[in-house]
């Protein structure tokens, strides 16, 4: 069950995106999860890689063609991980490449790949070549929406957000797709996001604005606490509108861009959470008052990450008690808890470490019964705040989770 | 649902301990839910506690009159934690040692205060201090069992140790008890320990056995990474076997002692374990070939904590996609994955790296199928190795913790 409202905006397309979906029966029959990405020659690519030390196979060759050359094609395919796969899986994540290259006429290097699906089983290899025909006979800039759909895995929803943006009377666009609902606690990028713009940005600036807005937004969700093997995002921009190529952190295009990228990103991020395997709530889990970055985030991960409230947000019950103790884990050096507060959206639950004195059950319980909730924690420590988003925790997490193979 | 046999052993009494029980009616009727220890005048008492910050009101006091004089009497209750209740949690912690010095004309510094249960409602300190005259009414030396039916919250089964040795033709006892089932991934101490010893042992020597003792065992089980605020483990050595106290790491009487009680601390710790909140499995985590100690344990608890293995135990199905997952985001620097093989029980599934080439998935499924399993990771970076246990998750954990307020 996702909370809040996950519908597909109108995607609007990108000039020099092209996109073309195929069904490869990688793992099921019946859908469609061969989705290939044409960039135009402009274009430049940015990605950021799960760090997870075991990670997969086409995060390897990813990472290492993208080093080498202008990224012309994305390949991406659900059902299979190509992760924990070995000698056999690298020569797989290379054969794709290599097999799109030779049917596109440029170098495999050009091509990066992507997987998501099952751990641990090898690439069926044949069925994605002989896939890649039909995607590329396929291709088409309006295809967004389809490939939001064919790159899901326990996904029950389709992700999506787009954006138009004006300056000095010419309109840019950003549009993006992303995909995951457990294995969710992303570290540099999510499993899996692909935003396009057609702005033309320089090549270092887009790396570091990418690296900059996957920090405030798919770094800050969390599902289950656990770092995908397969985790990637790439921003592309293929520089269609024919602006001055942005290289620097300024003037009126940088800033909208910026706040249209931003937004962008934390609503592909968020939908993930909304979506998130067995969630009934969304929790926005606030920290304030801390003395930097790095606690605020202990402290809300221990809270977002806690199976104890986690169940008790499922049950509705504002049991004040766990997320205290939650905050006293987060290993924060010389923690005051006489100075700390809580509160339940507006709801002043803890007050200078204790319940606080305004506190009644009713109060709490009325907050519980929403389906988003903000748990707002001020440290009393110093002036900086960070943010989290994650979910409840429900029997379906649990039953989605003993019966799927991931 | 418990793992494994978890009936109370014979609980050999321990000359210098006397245990009462009575019904306190702290949170429910018709259970005996407050436990006093009276300690003769020559035993030296050991504790540790919870690290979280914001432990609770009881703790604060323990530990301050484990400072100031020798402990004479132990007092316990369940149903209430007297966890985040401020100022007033304090003076009722207080109130409780006095009440009961009063009675037992003892100064109250010699009274350590122990609760356990719903966190953030006010101790009903008449009720405890009610309750009081039947409990030193009920001492006897032999209601170890009692006392540890007494101190459960959410246990299926309260929880029992016992051994004795012989050196020298006499024979010395250890006996302890322990509880909890939820909120448990101890660090220092769990919730809750009692250990009596009529060995003879001088202060400074237990303080430092209980710490190792308490590392090995209570600080190497979690259920579900919520570290309490109550937890607390206290080890009583009585003296009455009347030997030349213990001051000194040496000699047989030593060593058979500290191998009892290593054997006894760990026989508890894995009792909590095995009545895990919704538990059918109980899982060793065993990491061997580690360069230290830290990351050992930072690869055991990423995989005893993560959610997805746990449902997949649950599930009976040797998912080891998301064992090597956890592996690769457990934070060991430079991690090499081509070294490591993992095992389920006797049973190769990883090897270097990727899928072990005799690994065949009935194999798999014919371990997970037992309700005890060991998962030994080999990280080939050295010679440290490491064991944590813990249990599956089910939807019992959920039932219990959407449904129990703690």
């Amino acid at each position: 069950m996702a909370v809040g409202d996950l519908s597909m905006p109108t995607m609007h397309p990108i000039n020099g995106v092209r996109i073309g979906i195929a069904e490869a029966y990688i793992r099921y029959k019946n859908r469609r999860d061969l989705v290939v990405f044409e960039l135009s020659p402009t274009t430049t690519t940015a990605a950021v890689f799960t760090t997870n030390a075991f990670c997969a196979a086409p995060v390897h060759v990813a990472r290492a063609n993208l080093r080498a050359t202008n990224s012309r094609y994305l390949i991406i395919n659900t059902g299979n991980a190509n992760a924990g796969t070995g000698k056999i899986g690298m020569t797989n994540a290379e054969r794709s490449c290599v097999a799109l290259a030779e049917l596109a006429k440029v170098v495999p290097e050009a091509v990066l790949p992507f997987s998501t699906g099952v751990i641990g089983e090898q690439l069926p290899i044949a069925k994605l070549e002989a896939g890649l025909p039909a995607a590329l006979a396929a291709l088409q800039a309006d295809n967004w929406p389809a490939a939001a759909t064919g790159i899901m895995t326990t996904d029950t929803l389709p992700k999506g957000a787009s954006e138009q943006f004006v300056v000095d009377g010419v309109t840019y666009t950003i549009t993006g797709i992303s995909k995951g609902a457990g294995m969710i606690r992303p570290n540099m990028a999510t499993m899996l996001g692909f935003v396009a713009t057609d702005v033309a940005v320089e090549r270092e600036l887009l790396q570091l604005l990418l690296r900059e807005v996957t920090e405030q937004s798919f770094n800050r969700v969390t599902i289950d606490g656990d770092t995908s093997t397969n985790d990637a995002c790439v921003l592309v921009a293929t520089g269609a509108a024919a602006n001055v190529p942005l290289s620097q952190r300024q003037g009126a295009l940088f800033d909208a861009f910026y706040g249209a990228l931003q937004r962008v990103f934390i609503r592909l991020a968020q939908l993930i959470v909304r979506d998130g395997e067995g969630a009934t709530k969304f929790i926005t889990v606030k920290v304030e008052g801390g003395a930097n970055t790095q606690e605020c985030c202990d402290v809300a991960y221990a809270v977002a990450h806690s199976p104890l409230i986690k169940t008790a947000f499922f049950a509705s019950d504002p049991n004040w008690g766990r997320i205290l103790a939650a905050i006293g884990r987060s290993g924060v050096p010389n923690l005051d808890v006489s100075k700390i507060n809580v509160y339940l959206d507006d709801v002043c639950i803890c007050e200078d470490g204790g319940a606080a004195a305004s506190y009644r059950e009713e109060l709490g319980a009325a907050v519980m019964q929403q389906p988003e909730i903000m748990i707002r924690i001020v440290l009393g420590r110093g002036d900086t705040s960070d943010t989290v988003w994650t979910c409840d925790f429900s029997y379906d997490y649990v039953k989605i989770n003993a019966d799927y193979r991931s």
